[in-house]
């Protein structure tokens, strides 16, 4: 995390917005896209959104809200 | 998302009201339809609503209904 | 909904108050009955309720409360 | 429901006291018995209990504290 | 329910304090013990506990807290 | 429960506070080990931790942070 | 636990700041980094992630943000 600082996990969250990510819920699937925004109850707009079940892609979306409580985490994704 | 410009995620669900949506519930079953107006705790009330299960139209229900702490995602339905 | 305009889901459901409606709970199960009345918490209670379970009729319970957090969705229930 | 009108699922409830009712759970099981009182979170206290699973008796339990939380619906047990 | 007369269910739950208990938890598992206190969140202190599993005795534990949210419901023991 | 006379189950938990316990988790899964401190949510801190998992210890983890949402309950270990 | 003395769960936490963890989901998958922040909801950042399921190690994250409500327990990682 060679970033800013960080004394809290949202100034981690801050750090990705605009990013791609990796958003996992959890029933186990991933949405991988762009971190548009995120609000204090984790509700997350991703753009050029994918679905990826057990490694592989399933559904593209482009824009796509994910509701917080289902969020287990959220990592950058690597290019 | 080439909307107007969105700082949270609600701002993204007020761009999709009026617009027909996939609608993804915990239960991993989908419905579609047009978005009529849902509101904080992500209620949603569905017009012309299609159940779908596995990829395949189960039901048509017209007017729906959905509570919201059973939503994984919402996302723009592609014509 | 060519009833009353709306502007937030409760609306609509205001408008199937003393309709024959489905309501589909988390578990699957679907009661059918007329909406009585229905709270701030989904609560809900049903007239003349009948219980079906995969498009099968297994009860019948003429008046039924059900409680608002297993609600998955409420609909109105086509003649 | 030919008893006092009702304008919300409590006053439902308060017209079952006392009255012999179905108690369903999330798990399934149903608990029949009379109901002696309930409170605001749905907590129950059932008099003359008996546990239902699968349409079969298993048990009596006399007096039964129901905790809220578990309830799905509540409905008068027709003689 | 022959004790004093009852309003709510806690006043149930007061009535069979200091004496055998059964406390069903959402797993499906029967704690048997006496019912020591109890708080408003049914936080459960129970004394010589038993741990039993569809009928059988499985541990015994002597003292035992019980947290509330796992709670389903709690009967007088009959002996 | 022959120690200090207890009102509530968190009399309970102090009187076990710095003693060998066992810690069920919903899962299932038992951790066991000295009871260094809890907070009002459950939260649990355990000294020298041993997992065990039907009956077998599965792994040794020192200290051990517990989240007390997951806890289902709390009893001192026998020697 | 020879840091400095506790009085309740969270100074625990302050104590393996900085220091190498295992977090465990209720979905029974580990991740093990640093942990570099959390806040009151237990929602955790860690550095250099690495996924664990059933003892092998799946894959590597870098940063990681872990959402509170499905953490089980934080441990120290022995090195």
């Amino acid at each position: 995390m060679g970033d800013a600082p960080r004394k809290n996990p949202s100034d981690f969250l801050g750090n990705v917005l605009g990013k791609p990510v990796i958003v996992k819920l959890n029933s186990g699937v991933d949405y991988r896209g762009t971190l548009a925004c995120l609000d204090g109850y984790m509700n997350i707009a991703l753009e050029h959104t994918e679905e990826w079940v057990n490694g592989q892609k399933k559904n593209t979306y482009g824009d796509c809200f994910i509701r917080g409580n289902n969020v287990q985490y959220i990592s950058p994704l690597r290019q």
